[in-house]
């Protein structure tokens, strides 16, 4: 398809299409005399994927860049591929948690045989989350913790069972984007369950 | 105490907390002659809100005005305080859903018996992400979608039994405390869970 198909189809104006070229962040089209260049559909599916991660995973293009260099580096196994990714989606600057905040998280991963990759920010993440509402005086309790600890369990079983991709490309793209665009659906349905609990309990 | 005190104890610059108070995010002191005022423990405890709301939640101060105004207002009930907070919270531009998504979010939540307060965002924000997914060819199937609810009912009814505050105002900070802080807190475990299942997967 030619530039003007690719972008009634994906929904983007042709300047950003151009823009993503330039980046890197779409393949170059197959070229076709010395201006034009015909594309397929593996250029729609990235750009829906771009969509998907600028418009509803809320990621900045320097972000989303990162990412899908992950994606397609074809050194990394499945595995690695998330891990590096992964490690990408971290807050920039996380807060220096506390040496309680690291300690409870250490206490947490061995309870639960959690570990991690090299690099990997989410324990810091964790403690510097738990660092902020302790000082705010809201400290969780080890039975909320290990209630959220079940759950984030339960889920990433069934989705790691869910993917059935035996191309590694398309296996880490299903990962990445199961884990972005999954998060505003858990944070949606806990939110819309917080409001019924509440509502149940009548107070 | 002074406004030094009230500067080292709550880690935020003089000028900071002069800002705030300018913009009604905090309460005014108590007057002490002409040019000072003298703070207590309640100005201290609201500066460590708003610093976990923008630095661990990541809120803009404006969000951060309208959250705390749900959590001031003595008309709300605490219910109605968090459904109020809750809708200032949603994106400010969630992109419009499919058919298909809103019709499907309708299915779950009869399933569940969930309902939300008028004006809550939290329906359409679900939609939007399963739109997205569904168009990336990663639409989740309902076994991966009531593996999510349930882990949000388990947390949800788990976190309104930990509220024992009986005052309005703390039950409120409570739970959009909660709701805020605890979601990287969430995140964080959902990302190290899938790190480890992908690992004992070891494709």
């Amino acid at each position: 398809m030619w530039m003007a198909e690719l972008s009634s189809r994906s929904g983007l104006p042709v300047p950003t299409i151009k823009y993503y070229l330039r980046a890197g962040l779409l393949h170059p089209g197959q070229s076709v005399g010395a201006t034009r260049a015909s594309y397929d559909e593996s250029h729609l599916r990235r750009l829906r994927l771009i969509r998907a991660l600028t418009d509803v995973a809320r990621l900045s293009l320097d972000v989303v860049s990162q990412v899908l260099s992950a994606v397609d580096d074809p050194g990394l196994s499945w595995h690695d591929a998330l891990g590096s990714a992964h490690a990408r989606l971290g807050p920039t600057r996380p807060s220096a948690p506390s040496p309680e905040a690291v300690a409870r998280v250490e206490r947490l991963m061995r309870r639960r045989a959690w570990r991690l990759g090299e690099g990997s920010p989410h324990a810091v993440v964790l403690a510097a989350a738990l660092s902020a509402l302790a000082g705010l005086g809201h400290d969780p309790d080890d039975t909320l913790l290990e209630t959220y600890a079940d759950a984030a369990d339960a889920i990433a079983l069934r989705e790691i069972d869910a993917i059935t991709e035996t191309d590694r490309t398309d296996a880490v793209e299903h990962v990445v984007v199961g884990t972005l665009l999954l998060e505003p659906v858990l944070l949606a349905m806990r939110r819309i369950a917080q409001e019924n609990a509440s509502r149940r309990a009548a107070r």
